[in-house]
Order: C-alpha cells, then sequence, then structure tokens
C-alpha cells in the first residue's frame, strides 16, 4: 500500500488505528487526539492513548490504547456536532 | 484476511467503511447504523448511507457514504455521549 495516498483508517480489535492521510497532530493525550488529515479534522477518544507513530513525510499515524470514537468535525461544528443539528 | 478472525474497521476516503466482527445490524438509516460486534455495540454516523453488504457467516459488513463519526456505545454512556433527538 502506497501510504501517501488518500486518507485511511483502519482500526485493529479497539486496540490499535492506524491512519494515512494525516496532516498534523494538533494535540493529544490518553483520552482524545485531534488530528489533521486530508479530509478534515478528526477526533480519536478512547482510554488510555498514545501515540505510537507519526510521520509526516509518509502522512501517517498510528494510535494505541482502547478506542471509543472517532469523529469528524467540520468548520467549527465540533460543538454543535455532539448534538446532531443536520 | 480471515474475515471471521476480530473485529476490524477499515474506511477509505470517508466513503467507505468496511467491517468485520460484526453479529448483527440492529437498524440504519441513510444517516446512522446501530451494529453489534463481538466487542460492543457500534453507531456509525454520516449521510447517504448504505448497506454494501452484511453477512453474517462471515460477520462481515460494509457501509457506503459519507462518514463523519463512528462510536462505541457501552454501558450507560450512551446518553452523555450522543444527545440525539431522533
Amino acid at each position: 500500500m502506497d501510504m501517501k495516498q488518500g486518507h485511511t483508517v483502519k482500526m485493529d480489535g479497539r486496540k490499535m488505528i492506524e491512519l494515512t492521510g494525516v496532516i498534523q497532530v494538533e494535540r493529544f493525550d490518553s483520552t482524545e487526539f485531534l488530528l489533521e488529515t486530508i479530509m478534515g479534522k478528526l477526533k480519536i477518544r478512547g482510554t488510555g492513548l498514545k501515540m505510537k507513530y507519526f510521520d509526516t513525510v509518509n502522512k501517517s499515524a498510528a494510535i494505541e490504547g482502547r478506542i471509543t470514537a472517532f469523529m469528524y468535525v467540520e468548520g467549527g461544528m465540533g460543538k454543535s456536532f455532539f448534538r446532531r443539528s443536520t
């Protein structure tokens, strides 16, 4: 697989998530990551989260830990997103 | 890949999500799927969602459409996490 192509998310057994198309890691702690991807900002939530790798050349990243959710946050909609105003 | 093994989620470009370890599709419409997986109930949200396939033998499923989020719904956490008014 060419890691530079497109945006993909691959999760294995809720304990590991691998991503391509990641431009930047904006912030993270053990319960939440905020990533900038080529298809929008992406929040990943869980417990005991750790960054396994992040590579700006390949635009790839991997996070280990117990995954609870991931969600794209689009155009300042972060807050209302959870209330689902669509 | 043996589709019967474990629970995996693979998303490609926010337009297609493939899953293994899916026991049942509890309900779905064009904006939300609720799946029972071997690792807990999983909600997938988006727009224009369609079921591409679901196979109880392989425990595999695929959903097409614009993916916005997916989240595991665990023991009593559902409400505070979602707030969905439908």
